[in-house]
């Protein structure tokens, strides 16, 4: 028998001013009236899977075993773009089959995939094409969260499309990556992860690059530096970081999504 | 005896920054601690009640029977207009009678209507003039939820305040309606039902003008244009929208609240 | 026996786009399966604890007693500022020692104060240095909702940091006040509390200068001006409040958080 916490989560470019997440969250309550919602982000910028996928991958694993975790941006929404459910390290995880769960599996197989098409579990077999959200995901999400097998909803198939960022490039000078990530604090998060990180580093000191600043060490918190300083450091979810202390990096060092980040090695005497 | 989901659900011009929200669920769970509320909108353009009354119409029915929606937009607070709750379709409605709940009615009427003057429901007899959601709407919808009938709170009143929207204007050449809102991904919606334009349309061919576009046919589903080609279709709502595939139809057509739509029908062969 | 009302409150200056909140909510319902969640705001301006400190103020008690509320606007995460639970007036307050609880205070004592130095009940016992909510605070909240008592969560210390704003200067003329929030509407709330204005005023005429505006009288309510016009009021957490009727007061008025405001008393016939 398979566990379940009774919690939902919700991960969606749709914003918070339309009424769009409470269509959903309404016809969730009619098939499972005790189900506990948690909003993770709803400010995905507008189809931007990626950015989706980046902001559950750091937050699912946080949640108790047996959580639902929705997940709607869709750009496809209405095309033949597969719908599914997916088991992994006991949590579900519904949506649109174009990449959004890529960043959760990481290098890992689902232990399950299923293509949503029993229409029985959605809210009508003539669901509106622009709104799978409510019509198809939400409803066949909280019938799962109240027991429903994710092999009674739908058809078994291989495996989920999956997309990746570009990688970090690294030798043993240094390491380039790319800013994935501005969040609210202007903190500018990058694609090189803690362990390629210091597998590399190996105690070294460390110089960075990030867009026009030169930041000449490693910190370990934010406090670390003088206020107004920039610093590197790696962050709560593993990633490495490039952070103003009590300010905005991505406005003062002038850094997008996309920049490069040097980063390079030397002996401390050098 | 009334069914009750235990659901009470939010739609207000009050923003999430300032804790005006949170200040009416504190009071709700003093006097309703099993209640559930979920948020349809708290973002709503300061004072513009028609925005709130469209955003609730879309989404108040996709939640079960008994469930209770509290509603303030309400630039009129601490004046005479009426604080009302009033019984439709199995739902119950509170906040100010202002026109507020106009769409969620449309043509109908509702079942019972009161004037809230019951004092004893209030959170003090004496509440402040410039905050009602907290004082006198949130502990009434909170006492609603635990099984309250409306009879009790108010005073039967005969009708609610009513506002509508200009209506489109059609003919058997074409419809012209107007955006009444837009929404988070630049999708203009219009006045314009599904019902109207179909029964208009009559399976000819489509001719829209909206903004500075031309959109020659009408589209099923956001992804059956290229990728930044405006479309029109209907949605999810059943309102005719004007789109554009993986961008914002506001902003790349220059398109507002207000602005007009026209729809010209013709034989597939002119 | 102490009471527990089974809700957490949250205020953070998170914001909800990169789901740092829900990774909290994530960990809370791991540990307590039960917990409610109220959001009072997570749209804190970055490391601003003073204004964490007003919005929490102004909500907390509508809370019923045995609420948690958890608070992290949090500029010292990592660093040796104390991370505290405190008991007042029934309620428990979870977040770091930086100010952030002196004007739920106000001038009065806590019951009870401790720092949170027992890493049994943190998430793990090296959190990460930059994301205590997550891994110190979270954990502690959920835990205390549940039973936890905080002196088993802490060591008892003597005090809470306190931060205070710059006093309003009054005498027998007038009082000056600045504005300490800005809230969504525009309105633009001072230091000035309900209790200082009137024992000041003694049923005297009132004159205020607030930015580009003269007010020549005191409102009771938002409707009591013609629309446009800019009033003076005590609002619904009995501060003096600078307002424009169906407008914003901070653009129309050219008013900014810091701005001084000078009230005037005057014998009627003057």
């Amino acid at each position: 028998v398979l566990v379940t916490s009774g919690v939902i989560t919700l991960t969606t470019d749709f914003g918070m001013q339309d009424g769009y997440v409470a269509a959903m969250k309404g016809v969730m309550l009619g098939l499972a009236p005790d189900v506990r919602f948690v909003d993770i982000s709803h400010d995905i910028p507008p189809q931007d899977v990626m950015s989706g996928a980046f902001v559950l991958r750091n937050v699912w694993s946080t949640f108790p075993e047996g959580t639902v975790h929705l997940a709607v941006v869709d750009p496809g929404v209405g095309t033949t773009r597969r719908a599914i459910a997916m088991r992994y390290a006991g949590h579900t995880f519904v949506g649109p089959d174009n990449g959004l769960f890529s960043l959760v599996l990481s290098g890992d197989m689902p232990e399950q995939v299923v293509q949503l098409d029993q229409k029985r579990f959605w809210r009508n077999a003539d669901p509106s094409p622009t709104f799978h959200g409510r019509d198809v995901f939400a409803p066949v999400a909280a019938q799962i969260s109240t027991g429903l097998s994710i092999r009674s909803a739908g058809t078994v198939v291989e495996s989920v499309r999956k997309m990746h960022w570009a990688l970090p490039i690294s030798d043993d000078e240094g390491i380039q990556g790319w800013v994935v990530h501005v969040d609210r604090f202007g903190n500018c998060i990058t694609n090189i992860t803690r362990s390629e990180f210091e597998s590399r580093r190996r105690r070294r000191s460390v110089k960075c690059y990030a867009g026009n600043a030169i930041i000449p060490h490693c910190s370990r918190t934010y406090a670390d530096v003088p206020a107004g300083d920039a610093m590197l450091l790696v962050n709560s979810s593993d990633f490495v970081e490039i952070a103003i202390h009590n300010g905005s990096a991505a406005q003062m060092l002038d850094i997008r999504k996309g920049a490069p980040v040097n980063i390079l090695f030397a002996d401390e005497r050098t």
